[in-house]
């Protein structure tokens, strides 16, 4: 697998939509390839409309910088080692959770990104997708 | 109903994707609400990269304006009365067909936005999901 | 008088509005000062979203330009001496009508900017507004 | 009541507009809609013109993310947990006091958002138009 099919894709929305259903926080979930390219993107009724940018967003981080959104939350504080990253490619670089990498084997061959929750839903949510993923 | 809900987002989507895998030409498909706010959006494998942009400003334009962006692409030719409407809107205003309006009788309640193929066949995907929309 | 007030623009924007109601087109109406920065806003109810941007930016074209967007229609169309300049101050020009500059004599204090109907309805709204300024 | 409505968003400056004038402070007033358009605007005279931008952008920050901007100065703060999300959304996210969701209920319909003088100012401002947003 070189990157992430429509079809993928689609699949990964849908999990990471049933787990917000479950947990009944509306939501926006983006898909992205490995050229941070947009596949899919879902919002949920009532899901907060600053999400549809920060969703794709997550994507992009993760697919653009091959780190979970969480680690470059860290790593962008002030005093870390990319301090300002945030502020890089146009401002589209997110720096908190939400957003992971997807890989085959050690290739990041797409990314996910959640928004609309807390930072510790939007993580839970996506990491069902990729666990979802794991298995595709 | 006033607003498309993601569940009539996915729907024609859904009928567009068919459509378009019917002619044989992949396509971007997107969906926003009366707020001009992104609901739905697939690019199918292979669709053209230019078009994940496309398709959501055909949807931007044709919700904004009221308007299928046919009927924009003729008002803003030289000489007619909106010349040079696709420079405003931060150029989100997209001036050749593939964007319609979706109504419920006379309120406009979204608007879906096809691209990846000829103007043709992007307005031919587009009117399967617009017959899809007046069944639900 | 060397500048729009806020309460000169309130009464423009009142004038115009009104128009707007007695031809039954809902329209936004922007006024701009002589600095280019905006004074006041309103979207009438069922305005296209659209003219939310275009109202603005019209306002902007006359007071930045020292025309009325009419004239910049003309000046702009392929051939003419002013062919692209749509395309200047990051696509903040509007080249069809419904713009005006407000003067003070011979000097341009700020601008009134009309979108939401055809360009002749426009038009119709902002010089009611532009009688009223007369009369200031 | 759905969506704010004109007539409820110049009520709404009106009474922000009393609030600044009565403590001497010229401020920038804007109220969005649901969907996060504009609505209506007024800059008093001599309001600082970065408020233009600010006030506009504290509504945007209070709808789309069903927040008021000072609760979201705290969370985007370094280290907290959404460090950053004034990046998002092409830097449309305001990450201090002055924007406050407008609700009926529990849903928010619009929102608010005060610019031109202290942090403080701004909220005492917008507070008063939430007071009478209440009554509407």
């Amino acid at each position: 697998m070189k990157n992430v099919s429509l079809d993928d894709a689609t699949k990964l929305v849908e999990t990471a939509k049933n787990k917000a259903e479950e947990i009944e926080v509306p939501m926006c979930i983006a898909v992205m390839d490995a050229g941070a390219n947009l596949v899919a993107f879902e919002r949920m009724d009532d899901a907060l409309l600053a999400s549809i940018d920060i969703a794709q967003n997550k994507a992009f981080t993760s697919v653009t910088l091959k780190l979970d959104t969480q680690t470059v939350h860290e790593v962008s504080q002030p005093g870390e080692s990319l301090y300002g990253i945030g502020g890089t490619n146009s401002g589209r670089i997110v720096t908190f959770g939400g957003g992971f990498p997807l890989t085959d084997g050690d290739t990041v061959v797409g990314a996910i990104g959640v928004s609309g929750g807390s930072v510790e839903e939007d993580i839970e949510v996506a990491e069902a997708a990729i666990d979802r993923f794991a298995e595709l």
